[in-house]
């Protein structure tokens, strides 16, 4: 019996096993299948990791343990990131911060050479100086914009340099010379792959988020038709409840916009396609989703409104709720085909205004609706704006 | 009069040089001011890399150019970040896949070794295969959110050792022996000024911005009060612009609070500090925060409700608005100094349940406030929550 009882709970605890690895697996295999641009980014990193290691395969330029192989290698790990903008802003930073390290690394090396027994003094005083100095500038914010990754990299080129400085001046050239080659090398393979397979641009990726976040918006909007519907409103919360991706989606709109900035012109997307617009569209449409929130939060309260004071305002309301979603479907459309000021939009606009306005007619005792369009009204500024 | 032209010209030049300069460094000197911990982080960093290379001088352990003073040097560079639960899971990461893609790539290239003529293939195949399923292995929430650096770490590490696989495999083990002891006394040194020189603890932070939330909300929801003071009300918008980055603050919270689970326990902070729950005090307070921006937009509408109908409500309004101000700070209090359900908390909630009540007998057709006050509730609870 108690061998019995052994055997039924291992296979008891196979069997949970196994539930958990198949649920992860399943997960795993839908995050793939989802968005298969993940799992085609993962094949590029092993292929430009793969043509690095080939290169220096062939041709073994390494000098001892750990040269010129494993400083190429490091840049492609480093650097190769999911977008192309990423990538560039890597690259830029990673060849900059190397060139400039190493000539004042050299720099350096040279004066604490001529000043004889001083020289690990100051050696290692510049380190510390320099270090110090060059992580306080990461907190400037024009700085860790644009160069964050530069100063790291900065840091870490001259920190190993100078460590290294056993070596006589010309040695350290050489090193020099040899370390910006090898960058430079893994900095071509990660950009070819990045740019020429299945590339994935970040102001692609900013555009489309702004626009399924405005028909997110527009979706959550609907709550007011359901708030109004006769009979038992059940279910309003499950279709407004877009709005939250779009009140959260802050941090990853300004890092792509940032990233976008990078990219060299492609598709329909120049070289100065101004994306700090999307920006500022998108602080509309936080601002227009809190009203969207305030709404829903009003439409699924507990204590619902009195009938005779719904069935007073419930047409001017439906139909104010129904044009400004219908403003936000027409401004999503125009940003996505990118056309300056629609005919469509500026129709939809006039009738969102007119509908406000008969509704500001009707009654002024239901001020959360009312305000709720004036973003609405800024969101097709700004539009107007982005459009131009 | 061409020359003195000229000299005009160079001097508004280098006047105008002078002004950016000197805007430039004040504004630089204004952020280390106004957070000293800023530029003491960088004189740690600069400190910790000065010990680093000062140990490595004394002991030149290194064979050939960039052996283990680089690999050291680069540890600390890469691992050290402003809160000690950053160093701690960047250190954590390091470690833990340097070592597993060391003992790998030493399985890998010990079978390669045996098949002799396809050992290239074979090791050129595994770097692309495992870089390709580690890359894409980060885009796994649990991975990500715990394991992102060290993914990085291991597709480099692993990488770099097969690449030097000219070597034989008893070197091979020598150097990864070698990689991971440069590696620990990079972490050990890193660990130690994180922790000892003035430590900041990503926990504290956290608790400081939960804190300093709480109290944006409060002077945010004065704005009820201005509104409906009498006279005109000129400045309502400057006082309640506090809520802005309550909304904008989800993502600084949750990096905080993920990197607050790697912290040893400090101060008041416990080993099992409940840091989950600062997650949801934060949504609650966003919530609150939205609440709070549609009635400042409201305050600050163009067309202002009827004097007579601000009269109607003004009182319970504001009683309403300076009791929900009131249990906000009294729960920021509560917070700041970590008590169990504290009396005056709980007095406050009383009163603000009182003032809501008389408001929603008064009058049912300011829908916006009342729905204010849900949130309200919401942040009481989760807080009483997390008190317990």
């Amino acid at each position: 019996a108690a061998a019995r009882a052994w055997w039924a709970w291992l296979l008891a605890c196979v069997a949970a096993a196994w539930g958990r690895v198949a649920g992860f697996a399943t997960e795993v295999w839908r995050i793939g299948a989802d968005d298969p641009r993940k799992a085609v980014h993962g094949l590029k990193v092993g292929l430009s990791l793969a043509l690095v290691s080939i290169f220096y395969y062939i041709r073994p330029l390494y000098d001892g343990v750990g040269g010129a192989a494993m400083s190429a290698i490091m840049t492609v790990v480093a650097v190769f990131e999911y977008t192309v903008g990423g990538s560039v802003y890597k690259s830029f930073n990673r060849a900059v911060a190397t060139a400039s390290a190493g000539v004042l690394a050299l720099g350096v090396h040279w004066v604490a050479d001529k000043t004889g027994e001083f020289e690990p003094y100051i050696l290692t005083g510049s380190i510390f100086l320099l270090s110090a100095a060059a992580t306080f500038s990461r907190f400037i914010p024009t700085v860790e914009a644009l160069f964050d990754y530069g100063v790291t990299i900065f840091i870490l080129t001259y920190s190993q340099l100078v460590a290294v400085s056993g070596y006589r001046v010309d040695e350290l050239a050489a090193l020099v010379q040899q370390r910006i080659f090898t960058v430079a090398i893994g900095i071509f393979m990660c950009l070819a792959v990045a740019i020429f397979v299945c590339p994935v641009w970040a102001g692609q990726e900013l555009h489309l988020l702004t626009t399924l976040n405005m028909e997110e918006l527009a979706a959550a909007l609907d709550c007011v038709e359901d708030y109004f519907a006769e009979g038992p409103a059940a279910q309003p919360q499950a279709r407004s409840d877009g709005y939250r991706c779009v009140l959260n989606s802050k941090d990853s709109e300004d890092e792509q916009a940032n990233l976008a900035w990078w990219e060299p012109a492609h598709g329909r997307f120049g070289f100065r396609h101004p994306y700090g617009k999307y920006g500022k569209v998108g602080a509309a449409m936080r601002a227009c989703a809190c009203c969207v929130k305030a709404l829903s939060t009003c439409a699924s309260a507990e204590a619902p409104a009195p009938e005779h004071v719904k069935r007073l305002v419930r047409d001017a309301c439906t139909r104010a709720g129904a044009r400004c979603a219908q403003v936000l479907r027409e401004a999503s459309r125009s940003v996505a085909t990118m056309t300056t000021s629609s005919r469509a939009l500026s129709l939809a606009v006039a009738d969102m205004n007119t509908a406000v306005h008969e509704l500001q007619g009707d009654m002024r005792s239901l001020p959360s609706l009312v305000d709720d369009t004036m973003p609405v009204f800024t969101v097709a500024s700004q539009l107007v704006e982005l459009a131009a």
